[in-house]
């Protein structure tokens, strides 16, 4: 009970440690939110974002980081996770072959179990539909049907009526605004992984990067990663 | 192409190794389906029923049978999980401690990204809410909300339209007549195992077995686990 009154700034981040997720955070912690992170090591190629994760969970004192393994990839369905190479073309109409399915679901689903769990009382996720890979579980529609999904999966909501609400703060943001919000709530984006691949240096090709970098030039600031 | 060519009978079942689960399988096999189970590793105690879940697909000749390992033990809330001890009385009106939160949305939203992945036409759960322990993910009111989050989480659905339904043959059925369809369609409960122990046999008091007992008795019919 103690554990419960103590929680009403609680909060689950999910936090793949790079340039949105990371912004989130911050801006959760900025709101006065106690951080509870959850990263998934789920097969990625870039495993390098965990490591990333890790650097911004420490730099915002986040309370508890769980990494969660789930082993995704032994299926292949996605080139994220090693089936087939990363396109160094951009995506055009059609959903890119780094989608893998219901990644965000399952993530989000996870996290609301986190939540409840630790008596959370939201779940920031760093999702936008803006400039965005097509991936359908970004959207503002997805999030709405999940959130309906998730309360009636959940204990406190059958039995209370409490719902632990999915954020995505930069759902209708373009990423150059994440990037000033971040950098006046002194986000570090030397810190973070947004790349695709695991290099020591991002490729600067994929779908990823090309958004990273997109961001940074409309900001009209140098991304700290190539300085 | 070729492999969506031979798919259309092709169905992911979420196989525990339990009752309810083996006679979803053997009602989706009966069916004419090509079957592709899914069973966790997720940090339960009654680690046996990984093992009931390997006999019973080997006994309907899964075409693919997938071991998702996911540490959601790591953080407890569960006393299936390890989080105190599995209640000796029968549940009540409340949520017994055994509920896992969200455990069934968690392993929905990875079959249907499975099912995505394999072009499968159908998920198979074997959830009921007649006979069962009230956990809300169980319901059918959940997973008609499931439904429209996983459409929406879909390349398959947001491109083409195409839906992945997940169908829960037993929602409305008496654990007896579950019993009672197995049966009549071979299935072979002396190798499922549903205890929520890891015992060598069926601990008998805890909240799974009572259900099943009772299910057995009332379709008058002995339990091959005690015989």
């Amino acid at each position: 009970m103690a554990e419960n009154m103590a929680s009403h700034n609680r909060a689950v981040i999910l936090l793949s440690g790079g340039l949105d997720s990371s912004t989130a955070a911050a801006l959760a912690r900025a709101g006065g939110c106690e951080l509870h992170a959850l990263s998934f090591d789920y097969g990625q190629r870039h495993r390098k974002e965990l490591d990333a994760a890790k650097r911004i969970a420490a730099e915002l004192a986040v309370r508890q980081h769980q990494i969660v393994r789930i082993n995704l990839g032994d299926w292949g369905g996605s080139s994220l996770t090693g089936d087939g190479d990363i396109p160094t073309e951009p995506s055009g109409k059609t959903i890119p072959s780094t989608w893998v399915p219901a990644r965000n679901h399952i993530f989000l689903a996870i996290a609301s179990g986190y939540a409840e769990v630790i008596g959370a009382r939201a779940i920031y996720i760093g999702v936008s539909e803006v400039d965005y890979s097509g991936y359908p579980d970004c959207r503002g529609e997805f999030l709405d049907a999940y959130q309906r999904a998730a309360d009636l999966a959940s204990k406190q909501f059958v039995e209370d009526g409490i719902s632990i609400p999915v954020l995505a703060p930069f759902l209708h943001l373009p990423k150059s605004g994440v990037v000033r919000l971040g950098l006046a709530l002194g986000v570090d984006y030397g810190l973070t992984w947004t790349c695709y691949q695991d290099g020591d240096t991002p490729c600067g090709i994929c779908d990823s990067c090309r958004l990273r970098a997109a961001a940074f030039a409309e900001a009209g600031i140098p991304d700290p990663l190539f300085t």
